[in-house]
């Protein structure tokens, strides 16, 4: 599984970062999953690989503009790209009328079938590849994080149950492997029940605002990676007084260490934090702040940028 | 009066160019104005030295989507801007609700007044500086042009009217000709009535979508600029057989021409015609098809590029 930021700043954009949205890559194939998408998601794809063609699910964390004011812009494109797999989008029941709406009042026809879902009643969205849950978070709106986990990664035959059930070796064995129903004697043999994972699901979670990263204690426990905002830090929330709701990098890196998460990425910063480390405050006081609590592998996100997790479950740049 | 193209690109942001907006700077001072909104046009409002603060009001020509996704996020910025002046939004009806709905969902709070009107229903918008009105265009839905007429440009004081009602040169005059209205004996004089236009006033067409540029016949007379899409070429209309409810480089430029339009602004490409002039379609393309029939000054707007109507009347590149 890849990760690619999309947008890495709180509330507004910058000339540097834009407004959130993250993809989550499959590990093998080019579909693709989005969470959240401010204004602008879709003009950051265009400086990317990803495919509109290859998006497999929206997931929106809350109703926050800079988080889903990009929508209707990247469902026009997507049917200007012609696009005719239907996508789902699963988002706040508040946002599905002005969604639905946007489409009717802009004259926007798509040639695919969108299906609406509200979050609130997400119970679990899965396809062949992937198990979607969420976890509740604290913010001025209701938000959650999603809990990507991988389903049956890399399957490989079951040859002890094969044997066991007497099925013989050769090209019948093939097709199992492909997942294909096959014909043997009077059985139907169905391949997804002779596959079995050949390695351990990868779990990542992308979380909505949040100012209780304690919320997601039972989510952390066997995750590898925790995608998370640090939109403050501790010297700004004090001089201000004010959070809106949002987590600082201290208390992020303090719950991801005590809850032992390998890979935290922060994200969703303000504005305030610039790139040039002469200026102040500046993306490093966050990074420094967070690396005082925690001893894991920390990234700051960037936009633009990709990270890959590797198979020993430690997560790389790769673009 | 100045104008600085946020956006000329067709339906689908590119690399290159984005979706539809346009700012209409007035002749002094920092108030602007602006024309369409498609999505991102707060992120190119960032490489410019607009301020959102200056913004004067916002006029949409028509529903479709690549002229109006961004209000939201423009208008959510504008807040978070700690923008506290009114901003009129002159816009299709069938948009209010959706722009209302927006901010309501997504829990924006605007520390500004904001006021829809319905640009189906306007006859004339004005303040200090400027008159706006509009034409009807033809498109696949109603669409308009703009018409941004200065009112007043560099006023000078009416010296002959004040020496024919005998008010005397001194302090009085210099406080007229502020604009401000003085006592004189008993009268009360009011500035404006003694101000007067030291030069015509220039008047500036900005066009929403169109297949009928004869459309704009009376409201071409005297005007010293049309800004007009020109989505296609003619060969490639030619070739597929369908315009979509848009002009040509070459229906444009003939229109223009007959008109005696002294400069000629082209925008709102389609994607197809890229940059790079060794592609095919590229957007030379654009530019030779419209000089075949044009012969006065032509401009193919380009994204981030600021244009000024000079006192010769001719329209430069300054930025």
């Amino acid at each position: 599984m890849d990760l690619l930021f999309l947008g890495t700043c709180a509330g507004v954009p910058t000339k540097a970062r834009n407004v959130s949205a993250t993809a989550v890559i499959e590990a093998s194939g080019s579909g693709w999953y989005l969470v959240d998408c401010g204004e602008g998601t879709q003009h950051q794809l265009l400086r990317t690989p990803l495919s509109i063609r290859d998006l497999r699910a929206i997931f929106i964390t809350h109703v926050h503009g800079d988080h889903c004011f990009g929508l209707p812009g990247l469902l026009a494109s997507a049917g200007m790209s012609g696009r005719t797999q239907p996508l789902e989008l699963i988002l706040p029941a508040a946002l599905h009328d002005w969604v639905r709406q946007g489409l009717a009042a802009s004259d926007t026809f798509l040639p695919f079938e969108l299906r609406l879902l509200a979050v609130e009643d997400l119970v679990e969205w899965r396809n062949d590849t992937l198990q979607v849950t969420t976890v509740q978070l604290s913010h001025r709106v209701p938000s959650v994080g999603f809990i990507f986990t991988e389903l049956n990664p890399e399957p490989r035959l079951d040859i002890p149950r094969l044997e066991a059930e007497g099925i013989p070796r050769g090209p019948l064995w093939g097709e199992l492997a492909r997942g294909l129903t096959v014909q043997h004697g009077e059985q139907l043999l169905n391949g997804n029940d002779y596959l079995r994972p050949s390695r351990p699901p990868r779990r990542v979670i992308v979380c909505g605002d949040n100012d209780t990263p304690e919320l997601l204690a039972d989510a952390a426990q066997g995750a590898d990676v925790l995608v998370h905002e640090a939109t403050f830090t501790q010297a700004v929330v004090e001089r201000t007084g004010v959070t809106f709701g949002h987590s600082t990098a201290a208390a992020v890196a303090r719950f991801a260490e005590a809850a032992g998460v390998r890979n935290l990425v922060l994200t969703h910063f303000s504005a305030r934090y610039q790139s040039d480390p002469r200026r102040s405050p500046n993306i490093d006081n966050v990074r420094d702040e967070a690396l005082v609590h925690y001893s894991g592998h920390l990234t700051l996100a960037q936009d633009l940028q990709r990270y890959h997790l590797g198979r020993d479950g430690c997560l790389e740049l790769t673009g």
